[in-house]
């Protein structure tokens, strides 16, 4: 099943139903308003909205309206929790080779996670507005688990079990601040400005056999400014699944219906030490640092820039039909208050 | 004005206006049915509200019932932002010095700020379930603030006004797992699990000349097992007021209204180099953490444990005439699925 939430007005807009073919939506005010409702009742809500994608598939359903991806919200416009993990550990010894950090051997067996502001998400096609674009403005193309409620202490194994939802993540992140923010020793927060998620968040029965042992076997492709920069398969080098990411949030608290639990930078080695860029013929990277980095370990130095304003960042997942699964975030970063 | 929630069953609580004694209660359905709701639409439901206060007050309503601190959730039972600066850098100074940590000076100038998580918080009489007492279980005594909407760089002054509303804190803190957690570099996590606020909420008025300049210039107390363990001025020693801490909060993104903003635990240094305990004739910690410090110092090793199962800690704030302003934290340490 797919679902969206369309911008109305409201801090936490409408529901729909949306068709496999990303095509349609109804309303379904009168099984869950919101969201968040509905993921606070799953277990008798999710029921109603399965019959409804159904009947909205085979064209049985009134009041339909064709779906449109600018009038969406993130699915969750704001949420209790958006924990995000780096579990494609090629990705962290990347930004940290970066930066000159050493990893810690640990890193391939304790996941690394942070908690991220969600009290303002903005939407799939929402504008990137940044005071600055000194601050080395940077994407990152991830996925996304929505969970149900998960009790303290959960196994991977079963924490699995409780993902409700998936969505792809833009986790936009200011490349210039975090240094200077770690090294405060209390992780990301000025770094991590608001994130937007896809369209769509669809249960996980949509991915058939991609979702793998709970990843999602299916490359990320990011385009930035019309052209692919990465590719890279999200069930390839993903050292933490989400049933293990899950658990790790759970260890000492519950989580509640709807907390989000990122999977952290897409990232694939292919085969080499740290993976080759699209144009080098590789399967590329989910953000710029990536990148820079590959071309200072090979030419002294990085050529790449961060985002500037007026740059545009577009994040899709295609199922094996080359169908697209969540829809595209498809973001511009402009100058706020301008 | 005061402004509790009451567990009835649903995620959100029920929304109630409480009287100046904390004596007597009423619901609000007709005006907003949850905290959330009220903050979502302050401009318009806060003047009901604040008329409700006042007929409660003096005795005009009917349908009023007893006020009970027992059967409260945290005022936001759940929030979408919760983010706890450490205002106090007395605190941070030992607590660092207690894992060897060294304290940049840079503290002093910029706040230390880390997310917590806001899914699942726990009453201010609900018992903090912990699978183990071995990983040095530790209250955190501190003053929080909900904000309204908060622009995106937001200066320290026009931040302060953007506070709605004002609680009392127990950051629980597992002493044990916060070395091994910062080493990874990006902050605290499952070392903090969830927190409990006052049973009641306040607007800035209801604090009369206590509030100073974006600070609660009263004594916190912190009660441990029966003894009186800390009663630090709240208004002295605070590095950085709540404008600041918001406007730190929100220089790289909106904060969405309902948002929770911790001061850090309340510290004093009372004229010494890091305060002293109660028994030492001092106003004493809002920690464990501090008084095992402190006792390192003059001993060469803490003598005062951290939380076992069983032991108890009350927190409480009291105005100038002694009448308790938030109600009391008063919480057990419990062994989680027993």
């Amino acid at each position: 099943m797919k679902l969206a939430t369309l911008k109305n007005g409201t801090r936490d807009g409408q529901l729909v139903v949306v068709s496999k073919d990303l095509q349609s939506a109804v309303a379904v005010t009168h099984i869950a308003p919101t969201m968040q409702a509905a993921l606070d009742n799953w277990d008798t809500v999710s029921m109603h909205l399965q019959a409804t994608y159904h009947a909205l598939n085979i064209g049985q359903l009134d009041d339909v309206m064709a779906f449109d991806a600018s009038q969406c919200e993130s699915p969750l416009p704001r949420a209790y929790q958006w924990a995000d993990g780096s579990a494609y550990v090629n990705h962290v010894e990347l930004v940290r080779k970066a930066r000159g950090a050493d990893m810690p051997d640990t890193f391939w067996t304790d996941p690394l996670m942070y908690q991220g502001g969600s009290d303002d998400f903005i939407g799939p096609e929402d504008d990137i507005l940044m005071p600055s674009d000194d601050w080395g403005i940077d994407f990152e193309a991830e996925v996304a688990v929505v969970t149900g409620d998960v009790p303290m202490g959960v196994s991977a194994l079963e924490a699995g079990n409780h993902v409700r939802l998936l969505m792809l993540v833009n986790d936009v992140s200011l490349r210039g601040l975090i240094p200077g923010e770690l090294a405060k020793g209390f992780g990301f927060f000025q770094s991590k400005p608001a994130s937007a998620f896809s369209p769509v968040a669809i249960t996980p029965d949509e991915l058939g056999d991609a979702w793998q042992g709970f990843k999602v076997a299916l490359p990320l492709m990011s385009t930035l400014n019309g052209e692919l920069f990465g590719k890279p398969d999200a069930g390839v080098d993903m050292t933490f699944d989400f049933g293990q990411l899950i658990a790790h949030a759970a260890k000492t608290r519950n989580l509640g219906a709807g907390a989000i639990i990122g999977s952290g930078t897409v990232s694939n080695k292919q085969g080499t030490d740290h993976g080759s860029a699209i144009k080098d013929g590789g399967v590329g990277y989910s953000c710029i640092a990536e990148v820079r980095m590959i071309e200072t370990i090979r030419d002294g130095k990085p050529s790449t820039p961060f985002m500037k304003f007026g740059d545009k960042i577009r994040i899709e997942m295609l199922d094996a039909q080359g169908v697209s699964l969540f829809g595209a975030i498809d973001q511009q970063v402009k100058e706020y208050g301008k």
